[in-house]
């Protein structure tokens, strides 16, 4: 008989939940999957198949699921819309969260995730923000806080998804947030990171086109965004992000700092292969975000699972994650507007230039 | 006894106009190196052992120089604050000229020179975009002449400097015209020739840092800015630039269509040596500009000289080179001021929102 | 309660050792590691914190081990004088066995483990050579399949270590075979599986020096080998080795066709991170091939484990571990001897040119 | 009036003779083209336009051209088989001589240049080996000499054409002395350049195969081959040439020390275009060597002729050319009769196996 593990439910099994299953199921040793819920008929009957053999409890209701006997901790994969609705639900419940990102849309709904989750200071509570688990971030991180780079000044970042002519992105846009929050909340995130968390944002503006989806207009959104957020101190982040590349997902970040720079995936790939062809030399690379992170979110697995078992830290606060938000919110606002936004040096939203 | 050459003069002979008399006077076979003007003691005598021996007459006075018998074009090469009336009193002379970059720092000096241009119609007029010479851009811009990447919509271009910790920028600045006119001057250029030089701006946003140079605020310039700007028909470009790089100069642009992405230079390098030490795999970049664009100022020195000596068109418009200036000084105002600048659809500026 | 797993013992814990208990205790989700065998205290004392609280029982006598109660898999991972000796025991015992290559560093008791398995054709032997579970090397292998390439007909590959300057591997070449069998193995298994596992050997040569560890003279044996494999049909396989990489462990390997030519890990690189520094752009390379094969590790103990308990098929036959071996074999006599060595179109050993 | 030039002619308007004529008539500032022979009609129609307006007397016998008056230098940049006879013929008559690789693929024949060279110390001969000019492989050998890699022990290169499917290198391959001597006499000329001019070959053993021109085997070559070169002292080169690259023309070359490794070319480009596109991310390579060694031969022309004009040394002597060849032969006589060959440690040819 081993040691104990984790007690964890899967809310949600769709693209993303299926995933977080698959890894608490068979690469968190230190975790056991004993519940799921999904209403879903489909993802019922993947679970029938993938999960319910292995000792998975399946739950068409949520709140029946936060009763399953000896559970521990919840991973919210659901929805944007329904996450913080879950994630407090669950806190209240006293188990541990691992909620995928954003929190939400909205700025006031992530803080009362936050709220609920302070209140609860025994429990652990972490926003999946899977780049933050990734070796090539961890490393670079290690790098910059070693000051190799010198003192990080400016940031750039961008969030690509290859172009999916099926139209998809229109109808998700409806609840995505926009581009900023859905997409480069993850470069937000991670200029927070690098930055360092208690960063102050000064401004923020940025602008967008509709180059291949035109329809998205109507949801406020757009398919290429360029994002300029300006933080106190004399910090710069900037943001890319697409809806079209012809290759394949391209996230990447660069760190300028005033003596060097870091690059994280500035030239991505598959894997190791290249091809010399009648047409040059040529080399794949990742269709999707998960052909790029899986291992990522498999240690991001482990970590919550390690964190929950042993009280310790988990890598880093849940409170970073409504700061993104606001971020994002607040450039999706100037996509808008067409407006720069304004903030003094406590973070309050102000009308007047700040310089 | 060959075919005749173009009997050119050089007015400067600073770094970048002793390169250019080089190029003239050594890889440009259809033109003579006849004369060049400077009033530097340190450069009349680099050009007594330069040049001199080798058929070039030397001017301390420029207007004298303009006089030289059988004189037919000249390269301006001068700082940028006589770039202006050294090229009309040559135009006005009558002969071709081949002015560096940028015209002027001021869009109404830099139309006027436009103007003496236009009333001289049979002259060649050239302003010296180095990258347009360069045949990794010619590469790219046929690619995209091609449609190799559907309709390109979103354009990043960097040029980033060397960190020189001697200071040189801070007294430079005071004349420059600050970051986006004379670094990112180039990378305007750019988005203009790949956008499509009838493009009309939108809107201009810029933002900057001094991380390393604090003196700079002191001429309204920065040593990190992020510029980006809108076109109508839904186009962006954003820029960056930076004096304060460690590995070397590094330029590099990207021009990301409805179907494809081109980058030019994403992978800077000196050469074609990768070295393995204990430290890794590592490669070095060019120390500065020339390093990197040393064959396209000869290729330009060649071409002008072939389109003077034949009457053909030149590569591009001196009309662009005026637009390029303008957008730059809305970037740099838009810095100093902290505001969005907007341009209507007839390219007259605003003070309201476009949408 | 889930479906039942694959009892899996693993004899020897040393660095190899070590990591596949690891490996098939948490990352194996259908196997359970219920034994281990070590004679070695350091190894048991390991084994006790790291296996023995999982419910891994340890053994210090390997014949003891094969009777574990239920035990159905063993894993050989001892030094490669015992390799063979133990697979056979394990599979007289009715074990499937996982055998770290090369199975010996003699042909012939290579092939007595090949005979000892094929006496027992219910049961699964296979031969760790991992890169054939390497994602990169399986796309580059499905790529010639499908003839991307044309004709593979010229192939090289290397294995180079990290350079270790505390003399290891003087006194491991006692027993290793040479560096054609201990390091070339995994190219040469490569060539076979590239070139069709048909492919008769035509020719070995090979030559070495003793670059910076001049003792390995005493044991036959170099530190920077090259050799060159003729097949029948006008195919030509070359290889390189080597002991004193500065940079870190470089494997790689190139497969030419008539049309078209595939590399893998031509561009090593520890991950997605890269350097700019005053010295120029920098990225590392992994110190040794488990920080390259890491993965490739984790899925040879899923497809084994699968394999053993579903009764299907190896991806690839034991024999090959046994032409692989007289191969690497008669690269290390041609080293010593300093002579060609030939054979006919049945792959018997010849003494005369074959033309 | 300007300092004296080199007057030189081009013996040969072929391919790469028309290129060498081009390179003293526009791109050598120092020299002038006086002269050029060729007895082929379409060859003379060529330079009637590109030559002849320019001032270059075209002869159609190499005789009469030798005493055009005031002639200094001559290339000899013929086929192959009159290299030899042509360079002597000009040394004899007093002039600097630029010879395009191999002097012969004769080592006999290859000697007696030497030995007219040597005849008239006063005049420079140099062997056209175009990599030792190109800036690369300067920086390379520089950072070798400098001891970056510690003592260079094993060599490898190549020299990789571009498929032709024309049939062009069957007819070719009549005279051109073999794949080894007419594409690897490169590397080879490298090799010796970096492991040192006096180092003494050991052995030379090669193997080939025709996997896309069978009838090459008529001229007893192949169109990829493979050779092994050992060094006394403990020096190994190896070399691969191909005649069937699909992407283009690929030379390379990694110098391996005991303390790093160079390479140089390992991911050849045409220029610094990137290529995103729905199949992934590709780059082109240029499709001969004239697109990759361009400027070599360029400052090929220059410093020939500096070295001329000023009585400097030769960047090289001409001894090497006589020893690559020598190598080549060895290496192609082993191809054809599938044995290795010795040499004593004094160069001196040996029938048994050196130890």
């Amino acid at each position: 008989m081993g040691p104990r593990k984790l007690q964890v439910a899967v809310s949600g099994l769709g693209r993303m939940g299926a995933r977080h299953a698959l890894h608490f199921l068979n690469r968190t040793p230190r975790a056991e999957l004993v519940a799921a819920f999904t209403p879903e008929e489909s993802e019922i009957a993947w679970a029938q198949t993938n999960l319910v053999p292995f000792g998975t409890k399946i739950y068409t209701d949520y709140d029946e699921m936060l009763k399953h006997p000896g559970l521990e901790a919840v991973v919210v994969a659901t929805v944007t819309t329904v996450h913080a609705e879950q994630a407090i639900k669950a806190i209240n419940a006293d188990k541990h969260v691992l909620c995928e990102k954003p929190l939400s849309t909205s700025v006031e709904i992530s803080q009362s995730v936050l709220d609920a989750a302070r209140a609860k200071p025994h429990l652990k509570v972490l926003c999946g923000f899977s780049r933050r688990f990734d070796p090539s971030y961890r490393d670079a991180f290690a790098r910059v806080n070693d000051s190799t780079i010198g003192r990080p000044s400016v940031f750039r970042s961008q969030t690509c998804d290859k172009l999916d002519p099926s139209g998809f992105f229109v109808a998700y846009a409806e609840f995505s947030g926009g581009i900023f929050v859905d997409c480069n909340i993850h470069d937000i995130d991670l200029a927070l990171w690098f930055f360092g968390q208690d960063s102050v944002v000064k401004s923020c503006y940025a602008v967008g086109i509709t180059a291949v989806q035109p329809e998205l207009r109507t949801h406020g959104d757009v398919d290429n965004g360029v994002g300029v957020v300006e933080f106190w101190g004399g910090k710069i982040a900037y943001f890319y992000s697409s809806r079209m590349m012809a290759a394949g997902q391209h996230d990447m970040t660069e760190i300028i700092g005033t003596e060097g720079k870091i690059t994280v995936n500035a030239n991505p790939q598959t894997n190791l292969v290249e091809l010399s062809e009648s047409t040059g030399i040529r080399r794949e690379i990742p269709p999707n975000y998960y052909g790029r992170f899986e291992h990522a979110f498999v240690v991001e697995a482990n970590e919550f699972t390690a964190a929950c078992l042993e009280n310790t830290e988990l890598p880093f606060k849940l409170k970073g994650a409504v700061q993104a938000v606001a971020i994002g919110c607040a450039l999706q606002e100037s996509l808008r507007s067409g407006k720069k936004i304004w903030f003094d040096e406590t973070g309050r939203r102000v009308e007047k230039a700040q310089i």
